[in-house]
């Protein structure tokens, strides 16, 4: 059995990032980008100013004191967005705001609040203002030709304002990948279906819906397939001409799953891995349909996930999740388990497995503590929804005690 | 002026959630219930196998050993979602698959794997099985009657999943808000239109759009408003009608915010706070439209954001986000300064406001090192792209020295 890492590793590995699309700025918040962006013009595009007040020349405030203020003619108010075109000569002044351009023959610019109107269209400067005070110099934040942003940047909202200040109403970006998932099993009926002897809700099918909706990824849920190999081959046939990713959750248990695989297999699947060692979700499947030129279809890869409601969860955001992201074009670094707490309760858990551990984290100070729920299993959905977080307790651990220390992420 | 804390604690002070709807349950995740929502049926509803293998009786193989193994009668053999309708008896065993019913006369399951085919439709049982050994009882996750999720709690896909074993196939949330915004100024012109003598583009609006998009919450850019109260007025009248927030960006010099503050005064806005102790982002104006029974228009909240494009997104997110989550009816937890740093380089922040620092921070070992970006300012966006994370200098703090901790968030 391989570790979880090197099942990321695997997973990295096997899968190339989609083409890309041009998209309009605003919506591309969470895309990566497909190429560098270069500036074109500089920033700030004009040295201006960065407060409300007067544009004057710096050397005429040299004397200026609190008992001896300096008086300068105020020679224009200029609005926002109003350039003037007279240039300051000797002890004038010109009112300007903030991110106007600085009127010719100014280098400096005073505060509204640090001057004094001295009638007849005179202001009063009391302290000396330094060459170039609140001023912004052209080009000072970016230079035209400046890297901007390199490829597989991951865009953010500061993004979306660098590139809209330079005149980028539309990005290329990588495009969004298409999921299809099917849930198997002659057990499970509809969420809106009333309950037969011995049959469950298929409560997957909603759930992976909605995850990858809240990360940003359009799914089909092509609904429930019965243990039945040709329909399962008929229909992940359909759906490979359809999808960039595959998931299929359910049958997965020792006897059955090999009828999934050598469904998958028989379509022309290459397997890259079956079983990793973690507790929930050990008989995760990773597989990859190789590329198929004649049908101009790229590579597919294709998760088999466990049936269980909490295996299928926990699987899809520590594993199916980098997929996405690596297919998204970024380096994916989800989750990291970068916080810490103490132990409250002890639990123990398999030595040659990594068990995801569903805990209550509450913050003591500037310490985390970390009950583990008690008991937890694959198919308690409930037991998961009074978590708040995931503890891991990697392979070699084997036994928790009260005290110890492990690493932890939110579940959101 | 007030500090950051008490302008949060103000806006959610003055904000209530929105009514509800009822949406399908896999479009629910990120959003928050409505109600209470109560079991119909145990989980699981029916006692069943942790795992496939052999239901049998404990007592048969109490006796069990490796040297002298239990023989039993393979009853029969029912696949997934199979129903068996026999009745164990003395050394009988029915095969059966993770997720079925346990036969009637069975109490324990052994694993497949610890098992022997020991011919004539017979298996061999190394070792003595436990009373309940692999079996998960009815309810032993979830009891009919027992609240499931409790209004106020955002959504999962953990929750999904709880509540599509349950039936749930919709269920009642807050619905979403519908955020307005208009960028001010003369000075603005379109993202996609060439720069005269003065201007610069109008980045806050796809920068807005495309933050509020992120968050799953819809917007509409309403563009651009000349600096001309009449117009101003006009839209901001219309706007009112139709959204639950409005936002409003630009012109919050001083000289020229006082004409937009008396604008929505004009309109009706009770000023809740204008200007806060922070840096950048001081002139946040935040006050509320009283809900108007003529029109039957709820309460509407309306932040003043500065013009500047880095401070539009620091308030956006220390500020608005907020506000958008109490108006989705959660307890706004956002943004969290929970991660620590030290600080590798020094900078002088202004001792009476509270300075966000736009920041490079990197792991050594288990230790976050920040540097400081130098320069930095409410128009650098260049500069806010450079950074990966947003650290905290408090109020009173001053003088960053090299070596100080510092509290940071990641930029996302």
């Amino acid at each position: 059995m391989i570790t979880p890492d090197e099942a990321i590793k695997l997973i990295l590995g096997a899968i190339e990032p989609l083409p890309a699309e041009e998209i309009p700025l605003e919506e591309a918040v969470g895309r990566t980008l497909a190429g560098d962006l270069f500036a074109s013009v500089d920033l700030p595009p004009f040295r201006n100013t960065a407060m409300d007040g007067f544009a004057l020349r710096s050397e005429d405030t040299l004397e200026a004191s609190t008992d001896r203020p300096v008086i300068l003619r105020i020679k224009e108010v200029a609005g926002a967005g109003h350039v003037t075109r007279k240039a300051l000569r000797k002890e004038e002044a010109i009112r300007i705001m903030t991110g106007s351009p600085l009127p010719a023959g100014s280098d400096a610019v005073v505060m509204m609040e640090m001057t004094q109107p001295a009638g007849d269209g005179r202001a009063a400067v009391f302290q000396p203002v330094r060459t170039g005070e609140n001023v912004r110099g052209q080009g000072e934040d970016v230079r035209a030709g400046d890297l901007l942003a390199a490829k597989g940047t991951r865009i953010r909202p500061y993004e979306v304002a660098l590139l809209g200040a330079q005149g980028f109403a539309t990005v290329a970006v990588i495009r969004k990948p298409r999921i299809v998932h099917i849930s198997t099993g002659d057990e499970l009926v509809g969420i809106a279906q009333p309950l037969g002897p011995g049959q469950i809700r298929n409560s997957n099918g909603p759930a992976i819906s909605g995850a990858l909706r809240r990360w940003g990824v359009p799914s089909r849920d092509l609904g429930i397939c019965r243990d039945s190999p040709r329909e399962l081959k008929g229909i992940l046939a359909r759906a490979l001409r359809k999808a960039d990713l595959l998931l299929i959750s359910g049958g997965v248990s020792v006897g059955d799953f090999d009828y999934t695989r050598g469904v998958l297999e028989g379509l022309g699947m290459k397997e890259v891995f079956w079983k990793v060692a973690i507790k929930p979700g050990k008989p995760l499947l990773f597989g990859i349909f190789p590329p198929d030129s004649g049908r101009d279809r790229p590579a597919v890869p294709v998760f088999g996930l466990p049936g269980n409601p909490v295996s299928v969860l926990v699987c899809l955001e520590e594993f199916v999740r980098p997929a996405l992201e690596k297919l998204q074009g970024y380096d994916p670094a989800h989750p990291r388990y970068h916080l810490h707490g103490r132990a409250e309760n002890g639990y123990v858990t398999p030595e040659e497995r990594q068990q995801y551990l569903f805990c209550q984290v509450s913050r003591e100070g500037e310490e985390f503590r970390i009950t583990i729920i008690r008991p937890q299993g694959s198919a308690m959905v409930g037991m998961a929804c009074r978590a708040n977080a995931l503890a891991i307790a990697p392979i070699g651990k084997g036994r928790i005690e009260p005290g110890d220390t492990l690493a932890f992420r939110w579940l959101k």
